[in-house]
Parts: structure tokens; sequence; C-alpha cells
């Protein structure tokens, strides 16, 4: 199997990460966005939306979607568990895990995507949207803060993927637009710290 | 147990069609999003951002998002599989779960938010991003048409949770902006009469 990534982007740093916390190694290959091979051929034969990153399989499956392609890795190496250890706390660390995408990573997707540079000229960005998520993100800072006074990780008193998406979503879009929690979120900063020190923040 | 819905709403839609295509019977209580009871008491108490629907178990554990809860389901009564039958078709189903959400029916829902009288007043609406989703829809919907030239259902050959996705952002979303397939999508057509024909569409 090979997975495609791209070096440095948001959604396959994700995979990586599940992966170095699983302790399985896959062989990687880079898609340039900035040279736009996600939007060229021979890629788009594999994935039609584009998008980064996919996992393609020996027989040529390509799973899309970051977290589907963790899935799969969760299937045949369940240990330890990074989406959940029975029933309902699956179904919470699923609960987090959609939190923290609809409620941080996209909300930040919008303002990277609306507000900077880099997609200037190449899709169509409205700022005021950009404006609309930073205000709600501001929010989001305190609504998490508080949740996190009462455990140690997002989804409970173990690390997840509800973690990874949090965790990715500040590094890259949080620090690309300066877009991070203040230091009144003292409990958001202490988890950050305890993520960012774990080996698996390398990748 | 008990499932707080909010009558016509999308979200708590997808739990109901689910629960009716596994034929579990949940007591439901209807949280009025009109009448403004998901931003009150004592509905914040239980979900502090407000979102319908929530599950609540006996011990007072409460469960957020309608695709954790469909899991939770899927968990304790896995016959018939809506989350996928082994490893693969698990992430293949997530993969088009996602799909579903991040083509459709959360640009859809950009599109409702933003250019839909109902807002108005409610939250800060940017219309011009309400265009930028219509358009991306309309790519959407020949994008999923040519997909679904290639087998019956959104994920595969059986019914899933991804199906579900989209035949309530169809429902709600298309119907209300008529903003719907065109006749040119035949394999949409045909899918959304199949899927429109089961008994689990009447909740």
């Amino acid at each position: 199997m090979k997975l495609y990534d791209s070096a440095g982007a948001p959604n396959p740093r994700r995979v990586k990460i599940y992966l170095a916390e699983k302790g399985i190694d896959v062989p990687i290959e880079d898609v340039s966005i900035p040279k736009g091979e996600h939007r060229g051929e021979p890629y788009l034969a594999k994935n039609p939306l584009g998008q980064v990153p996919i996992l393609e399989l020996d027989d040529g499956t390509v799973l899309a979607e970051s977290i589907a392609i963790c899935r799969y890795f969760e299937e045949l190496h369940p240990d330890p568990p990074l989406f959940g250890a029975d029933a309902l706390d699956r179904a919470r660390v699923e609960m987090w895990q959609r939190h923290m995408e609809f409620q941080l990573f996209i909300p930040y997707a919008m303002v990277f995507r609306n507000t900077h540079d880099f997609f200037k000229g190449r899709i169509p960005q409205v700022a005021e949207w950009g404006e609309v998520n930073r205000k709600a993100l501001t929010k989001a800072f305190g609504w998490l803060d508080a949740e996190l006074s009462e455990r140690e990780f997002v989804a409970g008193d173990r690390y997840t993927v509800a973690d990874i998406t949090a965790q990715c979503g500040f590094d890259f879009f949080g620090k690309i637009l300066k877009l991070m929690p203040g230091d009144d979120h003292k409990n958001l900063n202490r988890w950050y710290q305890a993520v960012s020190a774990r080996p698996s923040a390398q990748v």
C-alpha cells in the first residue's frame, strides 16, 4: 500500500500522526499542492476530487478522506484504540472528532481559504465569510477550554483521533493565520503542550 | 433513552431514517428550533452547542452529532450493517459518508444559512458565500451522477448511512432552496427515487 501525502498540509498530517501513534510504517509519495499535482493526472485518476491524502491498496483500491483511512488502519491494528474502546466510548470519540472538525478544523479552513494570500486567484475568496468564522473560532476556543477543564484529552482520559484533528488544526491553520488560543485559555494551552510533546507530533 | 428531535430538521432526520432502517424504536422529544428551544435551558444544559439531535441515555450520558448517535446504535444492533460489513467496506462507507457531507450536505447548509430568509436577523449572512456553494453544488451533482452510473447506492451495492446523508440533504435543502439535480442527472434521479421509495423515507 501507499499513502499519498502533501508535505505540510493538515489533512494528510492527521493520518501521519495516527500512524506514528500506532507504530505503523506505510510508504509515502508526495503530491505537491503548490505545483498543482493534486489537480492533474495521474493523481485525478486515483481521486477525482483531487484531495490529499489517499491510501492506495496493493490491488489498486483507493481510500480518500483522512478519517476513513485512519478507520481502515484501526480495523487492522486495533491497539492502542484511537477511535474508542467500547460501544459508548467509540460513539463519544466520534462525537468529539466531529466536534473538533465542525467547531475548529472547518472554521479554521474557512478563514484560511477565504482570507489567505495562498488562494488569491486560485479560488473565489469571500473575506466576509472568513471573518464570520474568525469570530466563531474565538468562541470555540473558550468552549473547548472549558471542556478541557474536565478531562485530560478532548474525548476523555486517553489520546484519540479527536485530539489529532484538533492538534492539526492548531498546528497548521492556527499558526499560519496567527489565530491561536490566548494565555487565558489555560486548559487548552495545557492540552496543546501535552499533545505537542508526544513523539507523533514530530511528523 | 430518549432522542431529542426537531421536526423537519435534516440532521435529526438522519438518525430517524437510520432507526427506521434498523427497526429500532426510541422515545422522541421535540425541541422547537423556530421557538429557539435549542438555544435555551433546559436544552443547553444537555448540549452546550445547542445542536439537535442528541441521544440521552438512561444514566444521563448525552451523545451529540447524528453520525455518532447512529454509530452507537450500530454497535448495539449491527444487523443489517449500515456502516459497512468488513474492514475495507467500513472504511469505504466512512469515505462516502464524508464525501456526502463535504460535497453535498455542508455546501447545501452553506447556501441555506447564508441566503434563506429563515436566518435573516438570526445570524450573520454572507450571500456571496452562499453563491460560491451554489455553484459547487451544481458541479457536485454531475460528479455524484457519474459515480452512481457505476453502482446502485452511494457506497456500493447496499444502502448505507452515506445514502441517508445524501437523501436528507436533497429532501431538506434541495427542496427548500429549489436546488435539485436536473433531468440530465439520470443516475442521481434513479438513485433518489429508489431511496425515497424505502419505507424509512416516510419519517
